[in-house]
């Protein structure tokens, strides 16, 4: 990300030059009414004389709150997301405008954002809306970041997102490592670019051990725990059961857990099971959760640090920024069993 | 909750009064800028036409948006409360301005709440500050609405919350009914009004039945997966072990799993296991936890309506609501085994 050092003016260094508190800085950034009209004056002149010399007659950072926009339960994943946004826009004195729900799903809001009073930029999670909508919202002008894109974007348009395909890569090669070659894979909705991204890093995983994916191995499944279910359950009834279970998140292998349970298998010692997301979940079952961690606080607050960036008018040379996933080796992965 | 027949106007009516759809008054009411002045004017006197003659020269609803504060991670049952009040306020056509997450704690915002501007009114999720804090916001006549106190408030602050001592008392009674006499009792922090109102459900089952709670047996924890394992390793420990351990809510009892696993305890063979919340969680461990489900989505759309008619000028006569919890009787619980 470009970040010229000359235009590193902190709410710190504003303070002090207009010797008022960070926190009134913050409240005149944030629009508040609790600060006099000459406090907001002297404030504002600090910020401009602080402005380096070639960006002077830049417009400076358009006020008003920021728009998060999480059409699904504010649960897990999606919870936690929203509170790393909520609590990063805090520092930065933004007020957070949240629309979130499955209700928020089909409410179109994305076209009157623009013209919405008191909106400066908009936060987009997994959002349902068509590559098209989202494209027409950068043709106006108007400052958004997508968290955790669904599709695949235009360059232009700026996205922060999990490694997914290094992440579900780590999680092969570790069940690799162990032995196992004959992995199911319980995957997402077919059409997200996390499923997409994270088959490809299984496969890649398998193809470096000489192993091509067998498609009766591959399931495709909404990412819930009774999903997980069933998708277990058809897997481990095959003929030749898989050894391993490679899951989309932790809800889908808690599923995964029980379908195993209900057969008689234990885990690790007869099916090794990991997840995906490393929630609080993971470490809730017996055995813990084998877990890839995605990196929930740095995408929220990321998102937040791209969309400032945007909002002052500044240009983001890697508008699209991957964040590393990590592998979480618990007690749910082990040898393949001998036969 | 008293509510005149005669002010009943649903945004329905007055879509159909002013000749325009609900969407159009929804934006309205919503202070949304994608409305002419014209439209908004036909919807103003259209609400006016509505009024009942009695309530002419009442002030019509304090515009703005609603400020949702949240001071802990938005997970489980204060993520799903959240997003209760999201889809709720959006039927209202209002905005939520969301200050959420373990951040927000430290932060004083509810004195600036009465003059921020474009905010109407607020909800307060089990607030942490101090009952003093909230009269004072009272007394300013700014209109607010508790949800789940955290210590006993004055009569005339609005609040909504679940039955906690119903809830608790049932399953205690569940658990006596299977013959259970001595049960561990692992309980929220102590000066929470919901951990009183608990225990003292769980106490009240327990005397009908003709049994003290034994001192030893009474814990009280941070409500976590693991205070709740460290909290039933000590019970499991005693010298006479207890044949059941309610707990303060399904994170926590997730922990008394695991400690009763460590063990080689069988749930609920040997002993069972009982949660509160209802929460995702309940269903992802082997077996699922009998537990006591709380309204959570009742809690949330509760609120927004009591505060709707505060925020309307209407006087609301019942100000504390609490809401049905219901007993959900899974596998963790079972008969007293036999010595």
């Amino acid at each position: 990300m470009s970040r010229p050092k000359s235009a590193r003016v902190t709410v710190r260094d504003i303070a002090a030059e207009a010797g008022v508190s960070i926190a009134t800085v913050s409240r005149v950034m944030n629009g508040q009414a609790a600060v006099t009209a000459r406090t907001r004056e002297t404030v504002r002149q600090a910020i401009e004389r602080l402005r380096p010399p070639g960006t002077r007659d830049r417009p400076s950072a358009r006020p008003g709150a920021v728009f998060v926009r999480c059409p699904y339960p504010l649960t897990d994943y999606f919870g936690s997301i929203v509170t790393s946004i909520a609590e990063t826009l805090d520092l930065h004195g933004r007020q957070l405008v949240l629309n979130a729900g499955d209700a928020a799903r089909d409410s179109r809001v994305l076209a009157d954002l623009p013209t919405r009073p008191g909106i400066a930029g908009a936060l987009l999670i997994l959002p349902t809306e068509e590559g098209e909508e989202l494209a027409e919202l950068r043709r106006r002008d108007f400052p958004f970041v997508v968290v955790d894109p669904r599709t695949p974007l235009p360059r232009d348009i700026a996205a922060v997102s999990a490694s997914h395909f290094a992440g579900a890569r780590s999680a092969a090669a570790h069940l690799a490592a162990f032995g196992h070659r004959r992995i199911g894979w319980i995957g997402g909705p077919s059409e997200w670019l996390a499923s997409r991204s994270r088959f490809a890093g299984h496969a890649s995983a398998l193809a470096e051990v000489g192993v091509l994916v067998a498609p009766e191995l591959v399931t495709s499944i909404e990412p819930t725990s009774d999903w997980g279910f069933s998708a277990a359950s058809r897997l481990l009834d095959l003929p030749e059961r898989p050894t391993a279970l490679a899951t989309f998140n932790d809800k889908a292998a808690v599923g995964a857990l029980r379908a195993a349970h209900e057969r008689g298998l234990r885990v690790p010692e007869d099916l090794s099971v990991t997840g995906f997301d490393d929630a609080d979940l993971s470490r809730s079952t017996v055995p813990m959760l084998t877990t890839v961690r995605q990196p929930v606080q740095e995408q929220g607050s990321m998102a937040v640090s791209l969309l400032m960036r945007l909002m002052e008018g500044h240009t983001v040379e890697a508008l699209h920024v991957e964040l590393a996933t990590e592998l979480v080796v618990r007690g749910s992965t082990g040898p393949v069993p001998v036969r």
